[in-house]
């Protein structure tokens, strides 16, 4: 493995420039949009940026189209392989079925089945390991060893934070002038790109991060100044439940974030209801944790313009139930 | 009134081009995106027009911003007025708020109060008028007469068409080739723009209507050969409870509609479920109307390239409780 310090020098502003463009055969930039209702409540202007409109409704498709095209093609022939039964699983698959490479996905037992099958239908083959996550993740690795394809990581990842980065890009080129951007973080592949980039290019934009009290992983790390592992993560925001950020991510973490605040599985679930009677957008927990930080954490100077990501839109049934009782 | 045959005649190809370019300048146009999944389960490729990501999540703001427009500019800001506490008064207030000019939007007493609000924080005058829909109209053009503001009519009006016939242009443009598409009907507008566009620029295109059975007024006044008023309206779907199509609208549909088909408001509560589970898309009734016609009353041939019209996602806690928990 090369170096966390050399890793980091590979992921310039023009590199996510450069993977914006690569993008654009295949995605269509996402709207982002005003929202008067919650720029009503939280006493600031608000813009949604809708990543939940992506084809695999999450924005993880940014990131894994942008690994598989920066394969050299002789390694992305053979393929690609990953151990995730959420979004970064799909995206993945939609990524190599874009480019008609092999992918082979593992999830553990356990996972749900609409998921499962979302990213069958995608064309990946599906290889169920394992009560739990890391058990499928020490497969997919012995895979990759025997094999030849290529494991691509959820997000400590060079090639899939530029990916994710190109957010950034679009919100620089949307929005003339901001003040903040509530992300996200589960591993901080998402809010790594973002602050990169945003950092960078406009450098008095405050970079927030968000993670459930469950899964503050990379709260504490940050803290503790190294890489603290969680011995258990307890969130309904299974897109957010890593244990630990990444060398990279928490790197990046440390250069361009400004702060990370917490948000409870309640305030979500108020966040996705929210977020449906007002705007009728659809959102998974974690797709609604910036927003529920913004509501419940975070208080805005007057006239302040925020941006606020929403991440992803995988909700299952029992949980959209559960917000939209949640009072 | 000007007659009904100089109106049509006012609706041409080359106007719904020049709408589509007008409508650039304030809307993005809105994804079209293939479902793996609806394409397995109908036995053809399905191809989703998400109008339900508008800025209001419906179509309905089309036509309303080409109507507002295209109106005169002194009379223009003399202002609009609508009567509508649905997807439409949240168009017209829209426009109106984009042009800076007043709206005022008669809503019947009984309205539901989350849109009312809506309607409200797009800047619009409420006017909570009279127990029904009929109640409000009336109050509406009332207003308009003695006032100098411009009624905007929510389907029967030749810019309002024109603006919903944009739909037709992003089909043509985003897809080389397709055989079908499935539009929901209330008053018919939505249709009349989209076929009448299709069939002129492409006709060898089917353009598929589908109603409520509860509120059929379009496939009775088809085969009855004039407009057929209901006497009552019996639906879920809110946003395609009109109890007559338009003199115009109807002579669309007689001119460019291939057949209408009618779906109960149990096959449309599944289909929201299952946009929601397979897609993780919101519809309200109304826009996953053309989703349940496919599912349970169009048997398409093999390899058949269908579009479905996803309208709008404009629905209450209620109703998405109910569809979710619908089998």
């Amino acid at each position: 493995m090369r170096e966390v310090g050399s890793e980091i020098a590979s992921i310039t502003p023009s590199s996510i420039e450069r993977a914006a463009r690569d993008l654009a055969g295949y995605l269509s930039p996402t709207p982002l949009q005003y929202s008067r209702a919650f720029t009503h409540k939280a006493g600031c202007h608000v813009h949604v940026k809708v990543e939940s409109i992506q084809p695999i409704r999450a924005f993880k498709v940014r990131g894994a189209l942008t690994k598989v095209m920066r394969l050299h093609p002789e390694k992305g022939s053979e393929g690609v392989v990953t151990a995730s039964a959420g979004n970064h699983g799909q995206g993945v698959a939609y990524a190599a079925a874009a480019f008609k490479i092999p992918a082979t996905v593992f999830v553990p037992e356990t996972a749900n089945q609409l998921k499962v099958e979302a990213i069958k239908r995608l064309g990946a083959t599906v290889v169920q390991a394992g009560r739990n996550y890391n058990d499928a993740y020490l497969e997919a690795m012995r895979h990759q060893e025997e094999g030849g394809a290529t494991f691509v990581h959820a997000f400590n990842d060079p090639d899939v934070i530029a990916g994710q980065g190109t957010i950034g890009v679009e919100l620089l080129r949307d929005l003339d002038d901001f003040d903040t951007v509530l992300v996200p973080i589960g591993g901080g592949g998402l809010i790594g790109g973002i602050a990169l980039y945003i950092k960078e290019r406009r450098p008095k934009v405050r970079i927030i991060g968000v993670e459930p009290t469950g899964a503050d992983g990379m709260h504490r790390s940050l803290k503790a100044g190294r890489v603290v592992t969680l011995e258990r993560v307890n969130t309904i925001a299974d897109g957010l439940a890593a244990s630990a950020p990444g060398k990279l991510t928490l790197e990046l973490a440390q250069r361009y974030v400004d702060d990370v605040v917490l948000v409870e599985d309640a305030e979500m679930l108020r966040a996705i209801r929210l977020l449906f009677e007002w705007e009728h957008l659809l959102a998974e927990p974690a797709g609604a944790a910036a927003m529920a930080a913004l509501l419940y954490h975070y208080s805005p100077a007057p006239n302040e313009r925020v941006v606020v990501i929403l991440s992803g839109a995988n909700v299952t049934d029992e949980v959209m139930i559960r917000a939209l009782k949640s009072r």
